[in-house]
């Protein structure tokens, strides 16, 4: 068995598999498992600002919506002026296209960055994974909203997707190493 | 070290930070232990009926496609009477409204509410973040598939979102304050 | 307090619930927590292999977008030779349809198997939540992108969602029963 299994079954089952019987070999990696912790306290970061980053996006719709005066609804219209507000407008649509972008991306990444993060990667290879990502959905998302001429959202989607799938075959490589 | 941080630590790893040699301090607070489960029990209760809420609302929007004959796709048309009927509904779109709005916001907490739940958060207070958020949600839904008049529906979603900025700003400075 | 409750507890605490007290009877069923350890193994291999088969989808999306000559924004429309080509495509459409099913079904998934897994499931039973929920979301995709009938889609569609309501009610029931 790796080291980087058994690391992730102790977090699995929260004793080390044969009782305390493998305590020995535990007690001289107390710094690594401090490390391990380091990896997902980084992840933590950075993921939870990228929820913050779509929470504003949503905010920004919105105020978009109320100065376009262009609603989806049309008891939001009627409130504003008259259904005649109940409407598409550009600037909306890109707002919930960057949105959308978000939820196909960023959510996965929560799921898979939480597993990578227990697979005892190297804490700067793991920091970079999770840098790389955040920067990436960072300007993807001002390149769309201040439309930023082709390809640079494209390009920053791109790089973004480069450390997630790294995380998912590294995730898939763990799994296929059990058997 | 905080016991806030040294708890997530000890979640995180599975075993103290210095083997066993912190046991010790940890005999004395079973039942504060036991509290951290309650709240992620707590959390586990409202996250999963969201979801199953979710779902629900999968299943209406299929009923009202059915119920209006207005179909996304060619093949289900033709299934359903003809070509014609390959349209878009006001009342079927305010139904994926309803759920896509679902898509960005509880999907969201449930990462949030996961590690929140291990961040040693009074109980009380824990579960009133949840409860807010999951009724707030609920009301949203409601609002939306009834078309209660604005802006029940948006001060329904505001107030659930107070409860995730709450969390998201708990994560972050938990993280910082391990630096 | 129900075995497989004592394993949640064990997996969100860290240690057993009264210090090592409890060591005595945990120490005979170290073969038992590694299957806890295979189910979730195995939801991992699943899961991480449809959040890949979703990130697929958004590269055919931006293929179809490419060939069909049908671009979202302006920008990319400019850079590909006109704005003209900033249109809808039926075709471009349908894949983001089989994109948007994915995250209102493959997300919540990705929650409820990973708490679901440790809820200490038979691992047949667990393998065959996940294995039918793995076969109805690859059907689904595949039956939205070459155009299958009517039915198939929506048939895979449901099937799928058997596993994720099972998993759901089987959490709402391990909660339940703590109180």
């Amino acid at each position: 068995m790796s080291s980087e299994l058994r690391s992730l079954k102790l977090l699995l089952t929260g004793n080390p598999p044969l009782g305390r019987a493998s305590e020995g070999d535990r007690a001289p990696v107390p710094a690594h498992r401090m490390m391990d912790n380091e990896v997902f306290s980084n992840f933590l970061l950075y993921s939870t600002v990228l929820v913050i980053k779509m929470y504003l996006l949503a905010v920004i719709t919105g105020q978009v919506r109320l100065r376009k005066k262009a609603f989806a609804n049309p008891e939001d219209a009627l409130k504003h002026g008259g259904l005649q507000y109940c409407r598409t407008d550009p600037d909306v649509e890109r707002c919930r296209r960057a949105h959308w972008n978000d939820l196909e991306n960023i959510l996965p990444f929560l799921f898979l960055g939480s597993i990578y993060s227990f697979l005892d990667p190297d804490p700067f290879i793991a920091w970079l994974h999770f840098f790389i990502f955040f920067v990436g959905r960072i300007i993807h998302t001002i390149a769309y909203l201040v439309k930023l001429r082709a390809p640079i959202r494209s390009v920053a989607y791109t790089i973004a997707q480069f450390p997630c799938v790294s995380m998912a075959l590294q995730i898939l490589w763990e799994v296929i190493d059990t058997w």
